[in-house]
């Protein structure tokens, strides 16, 4: 077993497509000025990114293309090749085909092989479910250095034909929360004392007696003659306990470390929309903390999010920081949260 | 950090329905005598269980209903409750929905909560990719009891409408060769000298520059524009690469241990179907080793062979033993294998 620290020498990220804003969105499905303003006040989200094309419909990038992308970039910050990596894992709720996994197919886009490789079915908690395996995996002295790689391409689930005035709430809100995109970060037990090292990581299903927040289903040919409906959120149900989840999270992480809420410089919040996110970091009440959030430009990418607010975290060059992220997962409930630490002073985390 | 070795207490195993002998298709889908034969020479699986009703195409069983039956067996044979369960890792390439991840269907069902569960996207190499994650995290010393699953419905990919003389031969072989079915084994860190002691567990993605032996394809709605093939297989490749692999992940495992050929004295080969099953078991060539099979009966259940083939290495209760496992995934093409041993003597290894 390694006694090294788990560290994060870099993160990378990438977005399919141009940015949309609410204007495309509601010139494509012929919504009013009215519904845009509703949207800029109770949603927020100013831009997505979508992996189709909105007009047909196509396919434009996989989850794969997306992966391969934000790993290239997490591997050039980290001055890393690809042949460094020695275990990959990756968490989706959208793979771009149930087998082979996604994972294995970004393995073989970077030319890796001959390594473990592990895919997690994940939601919006999947970033930290993949470290939480990864830095487990590290621990076991087995493996020096993780790839962890997150991502979903939502707009799979996007029927374009759609007269949007027609789909009902718990559908719609579909159509604006998510964005798709992917992302990257290098953890090694390397020794590299000036780069963040991951302090804790937790992730808790929270689930027994709650409904489903959201179901997300899938078409095996015998499922034909039931049609299911491709996706769908409690919203309400969100509102009402994702704030909690994520209160009690940061508590918990807390408690772990002997942090007082005053020590942490750095706040990641949950990125289900602005709106939700400017609740949730107000009742969360980390006084002297920094926010980091990515959610008015990419929407909510899933299991995406982290990486985005990691890389903006990281470039953050002041030293010493400490740092807090937390993720709720709505589809089961799965309250999950993430402490870094960059100790000493010094540059950038890059080798 | 967890010194103690990690155990395996238990297994149990869950199949859907009576079984479907040949006959039973060959009469649904209207083939003949030498089909029939066919599939006895070539193949040689004589009985699957499905979780439709063949006739009319319903899903009767979902993978959580069989995973929690399966866990049910296994934390009674091991004399557990769920509460003692402090993480769960379940594998499988056929989840009931994308979202909510099906292991937490199953740990609601099981009244399991507060906890982490993983969920991994996996195919025949699924269960031992289940152990070795579950291994890390009773390693990491902050989990002490691990449900591990692995299952699968393959079922839901059949069009049983479907004229079995029209179908390509790489659809064809999904209605011979698969059956559903999910296992359960209990892994625990806490002082059980008596049971097992997982000494090695290995898994290597082999895929590079080797097209996918397998394709898995799942639907969104944006797919339905250009229909995707649901099931597919290159059985030759199957044919030539899994054996290469199995004896390739075999010896691995016994340099890794320093065991001999000789000292093996459990067998579990890839279970594909009995003729590869034969064939992989003649080339390993393990002199002393008992096989154990279980494609005969169950046709290849993805996920939950190992499972299966467990449950009956358990009910062994002659002791000491060497056992060595060995699986490998065909859509990407993954090598995996797991090392386990009784080193004291004494009965059964539940508590």
């Amino acid at each position: 077993m390694s006694d090294q620290p788990v560290r994060i020498l870099s993160a990378g990220t990438a977005l399919p497509g141009p940015p949309l804003d609410t204007q495309a969105l509601a010139d494509r499905f012929g919504m009013d000025r009215l519904w845009r303003q509703w949207v800029d006040t109770f949603i927020g989200t100013r831009t997505r990114h979508l992996a189709i094309d909105l007009r047909t419909g196509r396919r434009r990038e996989t989850l794969a293309d997306l992966a391969a992308q934000a790993a290239t970039e997490a591997l050039e910050a980290a001055g890393l090749s690809a042949q460094d990596i020695d275990v990959l894992v990756l968490g989706t709720a959208t793979p771009d085909a149930l087998m082979p996994a996604t994972v294995n197919t970004v393995a073989e886009r970077l030319a890796i092989d001959g390594v473990p490789t592990f895919q997690l079915q994940s939601g919006c908690s999947g970033a930290v479910q993949a470290f939480d395996v990864a830095t487990a995996l590290l621990g076991s002295g087995r493996h020096r250095t993780a790839l962890v790689l997150g991502g979903d391409v939502i707009a799979k689930h996007y029927d374009v034909t759609v007269d949007l005035r027609a789909v009902p709430p718990d559908e719609l809100v579909n159509y604006l929360l998510f964005g798709d995109g992917a992302g990257a970060a290098i953890l090694t037990t390397e020794d590299h004392p000036g780069a963040p090292e991951i302090r804790a990581v937790r992730t808790v299903l929270s689930g027994l007696d709650r409904p489903p927040g959201q179901i997300l289903n899938w078409y095996g040919l015998a499922d034909r003659s039931e049609p299911l409906t491709p996706a769908s959120e409690d919203y309400k149900a969100i509102e009402e306990l994702v704030p909690e989840l994520a209160e009690e999270i940061a508590e918990e992480l807390l408690e772990d470390l002997g942090w007082d809420r005053g020590d942490v410089s750095h706040l990641l919040p949950p990125q289900l929309s602005v709106t939700m996110t400017d609740r949730i970091t107000r009742r969360l009440d980390f006084p002297l903390a920094k926010e980091i959030s990515c959610v008015a430009e990419t929407g909510n990418t899933g299991n995406a999010l982290l990486f985005f607010q990691l890389q903006r975290l990281l470039d953050d060059t002041a030293a010493p920081w400490r740092a807090l992220a937390v993720a709720i997962e709505s589809s089961k409930w799965i309250k999950s949260g993430l402490a870094l630490e960059r100790s000493t002073t010094g540059g950038r985390p890059h080798p």
